[in-house]
């Protein structure tokens, strides 16, 4: 497989197999088919079997896909068959729900890392972290080689805060912060913005 | 036009050119071009050209985008030219950011009503808001409605809280927990969940 090559799209659908097989999974199921988890996910059953055949053949004609090995291998993929440290810069309301959100560790990630501006938040405990000041953002994240962040600091210091971040050497910036972020190649940037999503919605509504 | 032929890939990308087209106003700038909000944004010109063309004729060869017009637009196309009443269901602590956020205003939205099924919450005051009963859902909603919802409870009980969500009325689902909903026909969901962020974005990583 070469990754250049698969469109992004497709990217962005594997992680959203990989969460309805793991509910599958959690509930006691072995196998399932491209039909089923289409059924789950408001994916079509072709479409699934063309991404998934992306990467080889992992299931088989007539018994569908072993879930445990199909998750396996979107893991591998995903490059989430490891655990990836995260820092989460900001912790307004939503960086304290990042910060003790328990759904992270079986998707393959933690936070390990906390940081504001605010010289009233640093140095508070969230669960068994302390607050770090942002100052050390380059140096702290720098040396524990940490390659993913989640910014949740108001628009505004967005920008200056991915900043520091892509020196520090963080390759992927999860941004609440409702604003466009410049990076330079080889970062990757995600947006969270439940506006957004609620838009996408009201579109269709009378 | 004729919404039920654009298709939803294109209604995605609205909210994204709204979001940088705001913040393009916030700075002060009159007018843009596509190649310019495609910088922004990070999708080609071309692409959005086609995108906003599918609407109708809103910018001037040569000349380009004027931003409060093309803003206008947008939010008459997407509906947000009002504010949408929204319920939040769940006020742990996602459900108390999404009550806090304070984003939602200058986008169409505007939190009314909170939920919980846990005692010792129900009755709690965020912000203006008295945290209800999930028992009351159906009334409630109904009562108001309420046609927009946020869903921030755990994936054991996101279905059943769908549940009475689209028997109050309920169209519009935000979804914050990581499992998918059965919803009927012309209910729409959307879900936030970092971790399919996370991991579209690892996929890259070395």
């Amino acid at each position: 497989m070469n990754a250049s090559k698969i469109p992004d799209i497709i990217i962005g659908r594997l992680p959203i197999y990989l969460r309805a097989l793991q509910g599958m999974a959690a509930q006691g199921m072995k196998t399932t088919s491209s039909q089923e988890l289409g059924d789950h996910v408001g994916i079509s059953a072709a479409q699934i079997r063309k991404d998934i055949s992306q990467f080889g053949e992992f299931g088989k004609q007539g018994t569908g896909y072993s879930i445990t090995f199909l998750m396996d291998k979107l893991r591998e993929i995903l490059k989430v068959n490891r655990t990836w440290d995260v820092a989460v810069i900001g912790v307004g309301d939503m960086g304290h729900a990042l910060a003790r959100y328990g759904g992270f560790g079986e998707r393959g990630f933690r936070v390990v890392m906390l940081f504001d501006s605010d010289a009233a938040k640093i140095g508070e405990k969230i669960g068994e972290f302390v607050v770090e000041d942002v100052a050390q953002i380059v140096e702290r994240v720098g040396a524990c080689k940490i390659k993913v962040a989640m910014v949740a600091v108001p628009s505004a210091s967005a920008q200056e805060v991915a900043d520091k971040l892509v020196q520090a050497g963080v390759k992927a910036i999860l941004n609440y912060a409702p604003t466009a972020l410049n990076v330079p190649a080889g970062v990757h940037v995600q947006h969270i913005d439940p506006s957004t999503h609620l838009q996408r919605m009201t579109f269709y509504l009378e």
